[in-house]
């Protein structure tokens, strides 16, 4: 009898975990950096604020989630984005309520999808994202754009594109809307089934279907640029100087939306346009949500916010063969043999360990010679010999693996012997 | 229409994520200093691996599991445990291939039980933990063991109570299993129900009965260190005998068991003996599980671990009035005032953080009164002040909080002279 993970999930093994906290440690500093603070929410949360959050009518809400009763009857669901818990966990927690505005947060989560994996897309994934609430500041905006690029550039991708749009205010979108039902109808019947119920409910995501996307009608569809009352394009120029100001370049594509009813204004994407990264070439995505506190019961507060897959960044770096620098040295390997060496090559090691020093030892019986070869095959900066005649004298054998140099260290004086060593 | 967290889960906000983000660093770099890698496995796995791998008659597995079927129909559990996943990816992944043995590995990992929450006890609690596979070297368990209380010690923790036992080899758990089910069964209508089935399918686990404990048969009941072979004994001396030679005090309580038949030999818990704890006092338990690979389909591995409780280790700290050192200061930030400086605010931002340093500014549209404001809630380093005369000038005014001096700087030195000063 065998057992797997679960499909669409892996196991993160030592080899990469490394190069996980590597990234995690570069995207926390400049979230610090940026002074955004961290936040945890639970893994899963009650159904309806997702219902709510993302949407009853989206994909995610209908046919992705992994939802469940517990032993109580209520239904779960694991968490598939992050931007409906962190607002649920705002209101919750009244944090609209401390004087330092807006809340800047981050978060890194798994994230749950039933969907059918494939390269780039798995059912559970890693998600990095940040959340600004109580600030319509079209500078957070650009704050926010400048974080997630910051991360790229600092990881050293070169071959990105920042996409950026204008959904408008809730007049802008209104009027918008309007014009996409009159230019869709007369089309209706050549539609996909999905798209033809949206063409009521959410006419803006029929620009988003993937089955129409070559339908004639596609083209000729209405822009939401040119839909912009005064207002959201003055909001929208600004954004765009801020960018500019910053030296971020963009480009603006009009078909970029988000069909939830609460996004407006800004809504951006950032693509890989490396060679070979394959079909899916979205690293982050995100948008300005000024309606979503208020859905969840808060008082009426903007936010923005993005998601980036850490499984997509880490693809990503790949394709554009970025080495992640991780340290597989270690600094110590204590070789023992003999009789009654045994219980002091532990009492060493400990010791070196309580001094901030990196240290293994055999624990598999190994011979002198199997000893020196597992050091060998552990890259360590030290290889520290124990025997019986070493034991009598009270010393240890320290070998420089970098030089060759052997040396005699009293192990009244080891540590500080290796310290400054290191 | 208001929402909560799910009942026994809670957000972690950012007062506290800091703290939880300092213990977890220093766990990771004592992780790494006994050379221990980190390993993440998925949410869920196959409910099999639990029902197997913690066992049938658990408790957990029959009474604890957020169990639920996928969309495809497959049992999945989310982990209550850290063990059982981890020994599914050493055998999944083939880590017993690697020439470095034994595999030492460390997570950090949320876990779900369906209990009733209380102090100390949640639904979502998280665990650091470690396991050990490939060795059955007594010395591998005094090194478990010294790993945990090195963490709790290096925190500051001083009231710890450290007790081992030893559950001995297969032939030495059957005799004592023997002895167990002689001794009860005269008592066996006095017992309660759980117990009556323990008997024959578990008695181990009597001893461990909360509702029993005060029954006079229980004083009397034959220890199993009574019943170690000569095999056994010589390896919990060793076992002792190490944890001496590293200055690692224990206490033996023969009735410290693990109910489930691949435990075996070394068994051990760390209390708080701090006051006011509360009455759930673990901090830690573990264990070796010879058995447990093989019952997972991988090749006969012996292996040892520990799960740590990482809301207890925090509550133990505050018990014990151990303050966690977190830093609430912000290098930078900018006051901005007059036309056409919010632009030029936005830059010089984004290069202060390009440069390394922490920077926030005002969003909310304050005056320079409410900015300054802001900065002093924010504990900053320094206070940049930027107006329409000193954007003139291409300079900005630097207050350097602690000493109240004041320079201006030339924009274009600006990232330099705050790295200086920093």
């Amino acid at each position: 009898m065998s057992f797997k993970a679960p499909r669409g999930t892996v196991d993160l093994l030592p080899k990469d975990s490394k190069k996980w906290r590597f990234v995690e440690e570069i995207i926390k500093n400049i979230c610090h950096r940026f002074h955004f603070e961290e936040i945890r929410t639970p893994l899963f949360e009650h159904t309806e604020v997702f219902q709510r959050g993302v949407g009853d009518t989206t994909d995610i809400v209908q046919k992705e989630m992994y939802t469940f009763e517990d032993r109580g009857g209520r239904s779960l669901t694991l968490r598939p984005e992050g931007t409906a818990p962190v607002v649920r966990a705002f209101v919750e927690n009244k944090l609209f309520g401390d004087p330092n505005q807006p809340t800047k947060l981050y978060y890194f989560a798994s994230m749950f999808r039933y969907e059918r994996p494939q390269k780039g897309r798995m059912r559970q994934l890693n998600q990095f994202g940040v959340e600004v609430l109580g600030s319509a500041n079209p500078a957070v905006d650009a704050e926010v754009i400048d974080l997630a690029m910051t991360v790229y550039k600092e990881l050293g991708l070169k071959s990105l594109k920042l996409v950026i749009n204008s959904l408008g205010d809730h007049e802008s979108r209104n009027n918008h809307r309007q014009a996409l039902i009159e230019h869709f109808t007369p089309h209706k019947d050549e539609l996909c089934k999905d798209c033809q119920s949206r063409l009521q409910q959410n006419p803006l995501r029929i620009l988003d279907c993937k089955t129409d996307r070559d339908h004639p009608a596609m083209k000729t569809a209405p822009s939401i640029l040119d839909y912009l009352n005064e207002e959201s394009k003055d909001y929208f120029e600004q954004v765009k100087d801020y960018l500019t100001a910053m030296n971020i370049e963009y480009t603006i594509d009009p078909k970029l939306v988000r069909g939830l009813d609460y996004y407006n204004h800004t809504a951006f994407e950032i693509m890989s346009e490396a060679e070979g990264f394959g079909a899916i070439t979205t690293l982050a995505g995100g948008g300005r949500y000024n309606g979503l506190v208020e859905e969840l019961g808060g008082p009426a507060t903007p936010g923005i916010g993005f998601g980036m897959g850490v499984e997509r960044l880490l693809m990503a770096l790949e394709a554009e063969n970025i080495d992640i620098p991780v340290n597989n040295e270690l600094d110590c390997y204590i070789v023992a043999f003999g009789e009654n060496v045994e219980k002091e090559a532990v009492r060493i090691t400990h010791n070196l360990r309580q001094s901030g020093i990196q240290v293994d030892k055999d624990y598999q019986g190994r011979k002198p010679k199997g000893q020196f070869k597992a050091a060998d095959r552990l890259k360590v900066k030290f290889v520290l010999v124990l025997g019986e005649s070493e034991l009598e004298k009270q010393v240890i054998n320290v070998k420089t693996m970098e030089t060759g140099e052997q040396i005699e260290v009293p192990l009244a004086h080891l540590a500080e012997s290796i310290k400054e060593k290191l």
